[in-house]
């Protein structure tokens, strides 16, 4: 059994993390830190627990009782953890925030997308989860990139559910407001585009084209609705051989034959993909959920990897599908 | 043209003051006040309104510019408003809060339900608008206390709709919370209980019957879903008579033939009323948009009373409907 | 492995069930039937399972190759169904329609809500499954009926989610008619209501008290909110402990000790209770997921029973949460 | 007053149609016109209708009694209404279908755009009323065509409420289905290219960019949300003096200065516009209420300024804001 702890666990990421450890053959959850809750039922603050778990919040951080930490504290203070706490030497980290996914001077950590970093993740000690748009719209272009066919702009458009936004309530969390609403927000400015563009020039060195993103809060509460489409020569046909042969061994990365909708996604650890072919552009419709592919569940994607069990194990939700 | 000034200019009742006051025809906004926001655009804060509207708050009181004034400002401020100022003589206030709705010694606020207290409101100086919940409430009950028959307890639900609580964001208007959620809260002891029995005792002396009310929060914005029963010997058609004959001159009160849904009612001033006969009992079911016929549609609807207007000038709104 | 097949494939409750079958550990799915659909992968239906399954629909009835099946057929149907085919001696029937709900002359379906007929049920080998009203009504009144608490008239609101009336496109199930809406529907005369007094009376001998239900249609899309309330003369913590002591050994009702909200329930196959004491009322809340608990799920928890597994065995569910 | 008539009067369309015109100060409604209908109360079928309306049905065509014909009777259903009848000599055509809208050899229709031809809608006899999309689209572009501005490709993207899809229940309008959920639909092949292509082309002449288009079904019920960039060299601020001179005497255009959301124009006949430049590319959201603005409003505008009406009249709608 991997020993796992949850550090700042009153957050959304850190409640998805809970609800699917708690059922994870191969796993057991050693302790959930969250300072705010010290002492309190992890179901008096993710309430639909209740009746699965009689776990507490801890304030303590026994991190020699463990095998994996993950961080799902906020970003920056993954950094500033980083920073101040001596971990013990094989303890394995996996970080929800942006704080290490960028690559820099220093940062040891691997981009733990298994789609992209796989083999890398596997021999990994420490982890930067990556953003939920940023996976959505990767697992739209991964493989253009793989074969250097990136060769003019990409045109992206993602409409992201509330809890995309936390947990803390705020204008546009307010049900009043965004019930039945739409609204566009950092459009072309959104800080996700450092960690795609990074993933983009590693599989196709020198790609520099430009690339157009704008993000939109919709009125669901789960799930990633990503568009995008950019020049492609070749034929629909050979497109979606691409991206089957780029995903084959990859089993949470669906191709469907079908226009899909985003709810064949919610409450799951799938991405679907879905191409099609107009005039000389290739589209590209990406869908996943933003808690679980977007975040919680690729991190115990990665755990999986990392531990060397099977990428799946205790990954096999039912799906909402309403 | 009645002058009109709107204290508290901020909330939501305020602003759907101004959404209707805007066009009525017979009135103007003289000033719109929230200390908050003195200075901004109305439409900054009631973003619906750009375009509509150049008016901007202020925190000026120009009392004796206006022949009355809307009291907007929350519960327990209304009564704090009327205690400090010097009002003039003869203008006119309609206060939204609920601080002068129960009679009491020295309460000299009429309570405005138009249905009810038609021929005192026409005459008031001083108004206390109903509460949301309280006016969907009393429609359904108002023509049996009227009758005397109320004679066995009352059971009331009420499904209410987002805005209902306010502009602040809580955990319960975040919308990752309230979207396809539903939760009862305050049940059997809502604080607009007391208005609704102090109504029905005013029609029938000595009403003591029970009165069990399970107030819900639905997962809409508008509107309130009232199904209400009691004990009723008479048949379904002396009903029907009963109700069309008591709200016979009443214009927003409409007696459905056919089982009717909320949104019939959503963004107007009526209330949609429909009854069934099962056995003993008679099943009311009432329908009204918690910020017009329950807040300021109705607060409105009082001032045309109060000035001798028609009853339903400036609040012919065309309906929502999806 | 117990050996599954489902009749009737293509509906709501049907696909519940392969959801949660397909990685149910000790049962797998030898057929779906369905005439319509018959040849189409089972994921063209369902099209959340796209990547789950390669399953396809089958005409074929190849019953002697299972040991239990699901009837989905629709009401009517399985009685027809029942009538018509000779069945292999040993092979369970669990129908998830109402033709076997009420005891008659003939009938040897057992009831099959585990809360009341566990017992039974270990023993049966046809399963009347309950209606998701029926089951979400009956948690939350059972423990009154067990000590002969039922005194005085029960009332009851409930409210329901749209995949509650099924696959097929109608007025009411219409999105931009029920996006923010809510109405009554069969008042006082829904059909649920034969089932839960049989059940109440098989508790409560001689219960003849009234029995007042309004049932909902939500804007939601899953999930049953009931409120409940009689007369009730203990305290607030004896009634508790009544609660308590009868869902004891019953892995899947959950008390609550905080008001709950519809959606700690969605997705699993928990029923979360609630209890208030006002004057002389105890006011029940009782919240379950309408095709988890209220139908498949309970399928497969009477299917572990049936087969002497444990109770909870593949309903470990992540719950949605959002 | 000018006499109107409404032709296929049980659709969505006709129901705005029916809801605006019923208080619109300058007209009244003389028929409402409904085959399988007739004789139906028009609050039947539009059921908000209930208490503002005793009008029924007709399936006479006292074409002589009115100034003005609105057809909504589907697509096309319009050009064969115009092909049988024989119409009065000055009876004008308001037509919602998408028949008349093209240019083509004998196609007398004028395109009603009024922000596009307010001219030449003043003294038209025939309106071909513009689609949702392309009403929502073509504002946010006629001011760069205007400019001869349109240098490069044109992207655009657009969610739609369920009201677009129509009246009729189907698998993507099923509550069900599509609450929380999104898809995109017709994607870069929307019927709509058409009459989008030819007003840039009237304004720019040899406009021949590329124009590239995704709509998507949103789970909203009104309203379209249009987010479109192209390549710009000049300065946002010279950007938002181009639109605001284009728009200058246009009544129901706005340009906002804060990124709005799509219910600050829900149920009114208002269009907001609101610009960012990034880089090389001016950003323009625009949002419309489809059924409004989109649809029957937008008729109601072309019947004002046909009749020589101020062009708001009975336009000045109380926004739905929550």
């Amino acid at each position: 059994m991997i020993k796992t702890g949850i550090i700042g666990g009153a957050g959304y990421t850190a409640g998805e993390l809970v609800r699917i450890l708690l059922y994870h053959p191969q796993s057991e959850i050693v302790f959930v830190q969250s300072s705010s809750n010290a002492g309190n039922l992890v179901s008096d603050v993710h309430l639909d627990l209740l009746g699965d778990t009689d776990l507490r919040f801890t304030d303590a951080l026994p991190l020699n009782e463990v095998d994996v930490i993950f961080l799902c504290m906020g970003h920056g203070k993954s950094k500033e953890f980083m920073e101040k706490k001596e971990l013990p030497e094989n303890l394995k980290v996996i970080d929800l925030s942006h704080d290490f996914r960028l690559k820099r001077e220093g940062n040891d950590f691997v981009y733990g997308l298994p789609e992209l970093n796989r083999e890398a993740i596997k021999k990994a000690l420490k982890i930067a989860n990556p953003g939920c748009f940023a996976t959505g719209i990767q697992l739209a272009l991964l493989p253009l990139a793989a074969a250097n066919l990136l060769v003019d702009e990409v045109h992206v458009q993602a409409i992201t559910g509330s809890t995309g936004a936390g947990q803390k309530p705020t204008e546009t969390s307010h049900f009043s407001w965004r019930n039945n609403n739409l609204s566009a927000y950092k459009i072309f400015e959104h800080q996700h585009e450092g960690e795609i563009l990074q993933s983009l020039s590693q599989l196709q060195q020198g790609f520099s084209e430009g690339f157009n993103f704008v993000p939109i809060r919709g009125n669901h509460t789960r799930g990633i609705f990503v568009s995008a489409y950019t020049k492609f020569e070749g034929s629909l046909q050979s497109a979606n051989e691409l991206y089957r042969n780029f995903y084959n061994d990859h089993p949470f990365v669906v191709l469907a034959e079908k226009n899909p909708s985003l709810k064949q996604v919610v409450n799951t650890n799938k991405a679907v993909l879905y191409l099609e072919k107009h005039k000389y552009k290739l589209v590209i419709i990406s869908l996943t959920d933003n808690l679980i592919k977007g975040a919680s569940g690729q991190a115990i994607q990665n755990m999986n990897l990392m531990f060397g069990l099977d990428e799946t194990t205790g990954l096999n939700l039912k799906p909402m599908a309403f």
